[in-house]
């Protein structure tokens, strides 16, 4: 236990925790008071602690998603959405955004369950957009509440994400295992979203960064 | 205050509480115990209440942000900068990974400041995806310790958002009075974060349900 929390970097008590609530599964038992963990272990605790750290999961979601992950009979589908349903943070009840979702999703082409979590994300999203655009004398945003708003909003979004999950989905194919390919999915749909969202963050700054440079130096 | 509540939503316990650390400002008082609040008091707990639920921000990094968007001194990109900030989940002490993302932010030529949070959210990333690829006997991911690794797993997530925020940032000049572009460019930065990560999964849903299907009826 001493040694797995040293090359973990995780605190053994909560180690211990981890093991209590089901997210670390338990090592071999050699004395009372005493049980062997492999790598696998330190493995786990890294999973553990980057989808808490980094994808910002809550240990409930956690324990959901690693429950499915570990499951031999669950499909890549069911770990992918077991994934998208731990990141999700829309509200649970329907919303009349949900339609102008509906009508975005039909009118691109793209096949997406009717529960999938992720719709109620983006209709949350459109949501607020309707609810800070529809007060105050100046439109500080483009309005959300048509079809054609919404498609103009996100267009931009949705067009930079198709082929990137394209690619992703493809890229899939060359692992082995079902361990390897499950993790594969949930590291590249929770941790590169992480890593998605910082790239944007960046681009954004260096994006204003060439503005302000241009109308420093107008040609 | 009654009214207030009903409008925007928020119970009166929570609106005074917001009331006290500054998230909303005070009304004009009327009476002892009575004050009168107009629509800039409802379009601020909308925004408040999109910043906590939406974006995922802590109380305290939405204190941070607000007080920079309320700040007429503040630039737009002092405004986009505490956006980053507020929603970054990086660690603050130096880490590895960090010279991984400069050298990769170099090679793409991006110009962002040194102490840009979006670089430790990035480097996060990295030092997981190189933990959990280093051990086990199966290669789940691409290893991410050498700049050619990281700009392997990195370049499609980079060419996704790079036209995306030179579009992002070119939209933001029709707009007019500070109050307006500064809220445009914190929902835009910060909620529309949330929807580019629901479009991608919703995409990753339709791109697998694709591959699903063309497995199932072969040419």
């Amino acid at each position: 236990m001493a040694e797995l929390s040293r090359t973990s970097g995780v605190p053994a008590a909560t180690i211990k925790w981890y093991l209590r609530i089901g997210l670390l599964h338990a090592g071999t038992a050699t004395a009372p008071n005493q049980a062997l963990y492999d790598s696998s272990h330190v493995h786990r605790l890294r999973l553990v602690r980057a989808l808490l750290d980094i994808a910002g999961l809550s240990v409930a979601d956690t324990q959901q998603l690693v429950a499915v992950m570990d499951d031999p009979e669950a499909s890549l589908p069911d770990v992918l959405a077991a994934a998208h349903a731990a990141t999700s943070r829309g509200p649970t009840a329907p919303t009349p955004a949900d339609a102008l979702v509906d009508t975005y999703l039909h009118t691109r082409g793209w096949i997406v369950a009717d529960d999938a979590p992720a719709r109620r994300d983006l209709a949350a999203v459109l949501t607020a957009m309707q609810a800070l655009t529809r007060l105050g004398d100046e439109d500080p945003t483009p309005a959300t509440d048509t079809d054609q708003a919404v498609a103009a909003l996100l267009d931009p979004y949705a067009e930079a994400v198709q082929p990137l999950a394209e690619a992703e989905v493809h890229g899939l194919r060359p692992v082995t295992s079902r361990e390897a390919i499950v993790e594969r999915v949930v590291l590249g749909t929770l941790l590169m979203e992480q890593a998605l969202g910082a790239l944007r963050r960046l681009a954004q700054e260096h994006a204003f960064n060439q503005v302000t440079e241009r109308a420093r130096h107008p040609r």
